[in-house]
């Protein structure tokens, strides 16, 4: 990131563009969006309390899948809101009945995060688009993982923005583009989705000057990230096929982690403290439908062969 | 700012601390506090959010001072608060039945700045005390301009926390430490009113690494930004005097600007207009008890000194 470096501390001593003009015209060319269908915010995690606050009135119902993202169910909390969550299938897509049972429960906004964490399932957009049709509230897609999506799969779901106005994209620059440590990301809808989010709720200086910078860049350079990205996928396959051979169960991903059933003969709770005494770091979740499995993070080729060796050894 | 050369572009891929433990554990050293009493924030205007959403239920009454900071009424209309605005003395201090009134009309929260903005009039700590002690909601004292008090006035609102469980104290970097670019602030409380600002409402990433890491150097370079205070103070007495004897009224200030009532035979608007045809920037307000005078930042010498021969010519 070289651009650190370029940013003059002069820059620091006035007050930050308070919409994000730049990142937000950056983010429309590459979109072909406009400007006004563009949000830029300080981090994911705003997106998504921003569309709490605008979209849903304090105690209307949240609708969620199950299992999901773990700040969902505490920002309806402290809105006051219900939590209306359903199971996903046993491959992890979504329910037929889906659209149907969320509007009969009332719900104002349902946020889904795509492809989907902790298993990596990719809805594709034909279904997104019914849903968005069969639901009258606002549907907001986390694509905190999109990058990582197979190109094959031609996935875009920032074209169900045209036909759809209550369909809210957010994208982040936390794990595509490397740069958590920023709070940088975005959200894309319709102009009239996006403008209370801008001009109302939003705080009016959200993202530092700093933050603003480093993102547009990271947009206008775009191809080393897909760099990282094309060797995420690569190394996704491999790993998929080696924890396969050692008995695993991984589901297919379009993230940048695999969650992987453990061999009958194991268990996640242990493999998770074995590999941790071996400085392998995982993650397991103590959940419904996921106690058998453990989430593991596609790493450079040498993190793999780490994983793949202590893992040898254990199983 | 050679601070932020110093930052290894490494540390923006990890996730910041979500709490900006570092920034904290400054502030709090700095203030004789423990860590549970700071809560840092994405810029002053962020702790204001927090504290509207935290300590008013939706639709209660917000209360706040006439002139006072333009967004204290975006904020109370966004939460749909009424307000309750009660003006100050024609010495800009507060009324004395300010308390009672406030509490009759069952306020929640009270926002003052202090310093007050545009006037520079600066409340003492013993007249905060009391209106502490008569309030039974919480009392934030937004103290952006705090560091421009004189020394000599031994202004210290900090020493309220440890007797007032109600009083919130706000700083911030963008105007003291030249840091408006950033985004940073931190608020100051007792802990059972800091817990819920720093664990509930604010968003878990709410402050990226670099401007955790730069305002954390901030602090510890203090004597630096203390240096430009101590210009600042001094520039601001020649320029009140020098303001007097061009025919003005500068109201007596604690911070870095100068509210200045123009001589009869002038016209505040006329003067905005024809100072910026010369280059020189002041501010107007279109509003009650301020249209006969201008609010003017205190600059460099040079800058001062051509804003002071530019009134010459014009008065």
């Amino acid at each position: 990131m070289l651009a650190l470096r370029s940013i003059e501390p002069a820059a620091l001593r006035r007050y930050p563009k308070p919409a994000a003009d730049g990142l937000r015209a950056a983010a429309a060319q590459l979109h072909g969006l406009t400007p006004e269908q563009v949000v830029a915010v300080n981090g994911g995690d705003e997106l998504l309390r921003l569309a709490v606050t605008t979209f849903v009135e304090p105690g209307a119902p949240i609708g969620v899948v199950e299992p999901s993202y773990s700040l969902y169910p505490v920002l309806a909390e402290i809105h006051g809101s219900p939590l209306v969550q359903i199971p996903l299938e046993p491959d992890w897509s979504l329910p037929d009945d889906l659209g149907a049972r969320m509007k009969r429960a009332g719900v104002q906004l349902l946020m889904l995060v795509n492809p989907h964490a902790p298993s990596g399932h990719l809805i594709e957009v034909p279904r997104l688009a019914a849903l968005a049709r069969e639901l009258s509230c606002v549907l907001l897609l986390d694509e905190a993982y999109v990058d990582f999506v197979d190109p094959e799969r031609a996935h875009d779901a920032v074209s169900l923005i045209a036909e759809h106005d209550n369909v809210l994209v957010l994208r982040t620059f936390s794990k595509g583009y490397s740069l958590a440590g920023l709070r940088a990301g975005y959200g894309l809808g319709a102009p009239l989705l996006v403008e209370p989010l801008l001009w109302k709720t939003r705080d009016s200086y959200n993202m530092d000057a700093v933050a603003q910078r480093l993102a547009t860049v990271a947009l206008e350079q775009r191809t080393q990230a897909a760099e990282t990205w094309r060797k995420v996928r690569s190394e996704r396959g491999r790993l998929a096929r080696e924890l396969t051979a050692l008995g695993f169960d991984p589901a297919p991903s379009q993230t940048n982690f695999l969650l992987a059933r453990v061999p009958e003969r194991a268990s996640g709770p242990a493999l998770l403290r074995d590999l941790e005494q071996r400085g392998v770091l995982v993650r397991y979740f103590d959940a419904d439908r996921l106690r058998d499995s453990l989430r593991i993070t596609v790493g450079t080729p040498a993190e793999n062969d780490r994983l793949l060796s202590a893992l040898r050894e254990l199983v």
